[in-house]
């Protein structure tokens, strides 16, 4: 299944960006003047070979809960997973208003939360344990688990491009996942763990200092392989990030944009382009997380991000304000008129 | 008029704010998570005394000529100004589609085009002359014009403010126009010419060569006074500046937000901030321009913009992009659920 799910991505078509980097060229403006408008425009027709469009946004919001909340490593306690995947379930947080005013389905998915929510019609049920287990002690999952979780994801996003979706996003929810991400990201960048860990939902000072030495643990004790991208993810990893490997291989192999969120998503993010390098054409930085290791994981991956608005929620918050740039990059491409059918004068 | 524009204009309610903050610290993320979104939620309450909303925006897009191209300033001829106007008139500009992505009105005002366009019932007719004269000979205009342009300018903002607009958002067009806008920055600021002029359109190094020197020029001849707004208005801007300047008064004035598109806009709010520096509660840095003057131009007013996308193209781009984000902070400041309401459990 992996290797399927690899053996489909593929490399973009350098003709195409140049055609439409041409086209923008055109339209009734200085060449260049719409800045990464312009370039997420290419991006988008490089990868898809069509102009781009967002009609059909779907936001990917997994949840799972973390054995290495054990450690103290959280501002709140894991009771916290399964309210909000309720409140995700009922429309009170915040991606839900945030997709609702880009018109967006949110598919809100139980890969692993240690208790489980009450479920509705609505909850997609794809739970591979009650929780990893603790990462400062040993791997958080088996590599089957791993496996399991990304097949998981990757089949929720095949559903939903095949039901039309044209714009996939990640969005996550899990207690002590920023401890997760951090490891991730110091073990696939080589950076310290004091670099990549930030304070998450809130730690205190010594919450930090905590956060930061169970991430050096989780390294000494389970020495991941940075080259093998499906070691790391079951290493330090957590269910709900193996899911979003998941979505965003399955993005890539389909040629369907893959909005990433925030810190989490981009802590996937590295472990998906440690598989197949790339997948990295079908993603698409939304935002900057202030979480610092957020930055180190964009660099690594090649990413600039579109916006900088100091979030660090994540649940899928900053993809869906994104949704907003590819409608924008799409409207600038197909509905502007030329200099030539406007009967605009060039440069002098 | 003037005084009576400014006369309106005053502070914000600092307890409005702070219940703000509160009542965005009960929502169901940990505080202060979304980041600007929220501080742009605490500043539309601070100065609408309401939730935040942008239900009815109006994107003011001015045009005018400028004398001082006649420096050859510009990468692109005087005629491009008119051609542009029908072009917005007919909606084929980028601020057309943006507007229509966002649902909002353009007011298309030719506030002094050289050569008139040809009108459609859809032009705003407020010339003040055919273009102003060359700045750096002598005066772009008398105080007297300068008056008549912000009179008109705020006259169009108060009459879309009585038809329901929440949201102002400044536009322009004006071949030219950025000569005009860095001369005003280095007067205002006191920054060096050689810092507040960029490319604009595209010149070459001769061109920005000739640019400086022209804005050095004109400061000399004129001497315009800092500390009179509409001393340096007169004497350095353009009729399509002076409207501006009527608009974010007159939003000020009336407690309505403004949204300020890029670099020529930014001009228009120092003029504005220095006739009545409360005049700034009421102004949204929509984006950050890649015109470096714009950096020194937001530096002055304290204005940290919301958007970074490397635009340069005016017309009101970038503040018909910003007005999304107000939707998403009037989302999530009205539609999320409590930590209370929700069942969630709050920090350990």
């Amino acid at each position: 299944m992996l290797s399927r799910l690899l053996d489909a991505i593929g490399g973009v078509d350098a003709a195409a960006a140049a055609a439409a980097q041409q086209h923008l060229d055109a339209l009734t403006k200085p060449p260049g003047s719409l800045g990464r408008l312009e370039e997420l425009a290419v991006r988008l027709v490089a990868l898809t070979g069509r102009p781009p469009q967002a009609a059909r946004p779907v936001i990917f919001t997994f949840a799972a809960d973390h054995g290495v909340v054990a450690e103290g490593v959280s501002a709140y306690p894991q009771s916290v997973t399964a309210q909000m995947v309720e409140n995700f379930l009922r429309g009170g947080a915040a991606v839900n208003v945030l997709a609702r005013e880009v018109g967006a389905r949110v598919v809100v998915a139980d890969f692993g939360v240690a208790t489980p929510p009450n479920a509705t019609t609505e909850l997609v049920v794809r739970r591979i344990a009650g929780g990893t287990q603790n990462m400062a002690v040993g791997p958080a999952m088996t590599r089957e688990q791993a496996l399991a979780a990304i097949e998981h994801g990757a089949a929720l996003a095949e559903d939903a491009i095949a039901g039309g979706a044209d714009l996939l996003a990640t969005g996550e929810m899990g207690i002590g996942n920023t401890t997760a991400a951090s490891a991730i990201t110091a073990a696939i960048t080589g950076e310290p763990a004091e670099a990549v860990s930030g304070r998450g939902t809130g730690v205190d000072d010594a919450g930090w200092q905590r956060k930061v030495a169970v991430v050096r643990r989780a390294l000494l004790v389970n020495r991941p392989d940075p080259a093998d991208g499906l070691d790391v993810l079951a290493k330090l990893g957590g269910f709900e990030i193996a899911g979003l490997v998941g979505v965003i291989l399955a993005g890539a192999g389909r040629r369907v944009p893959v909005a990433l969120d925030g810190f989490i998503a981009g802590a996937a993010a590295q472990v998906a382009a440690a598989l197949a390098p790339d997948a990295r054409h079908a993603m698409f930085a939304s935002h900057r997380s202030s979480e610092p290791g957020h930055t180190l994981a964009l660099r690594h991956l090649g990413l600039v991000p579109y916006l900088d608005l100091g979030l660090r929620l994540g649940e899928g918050t900053g993809a869906a304000l994104f949704v907003h740039l590819v409608r924008a990059a799409g409207a600038i491409y197909s509905g502007m008129a030329t200099f030539k059918s406007a009967g605009v004068d060039g440069p002098a």
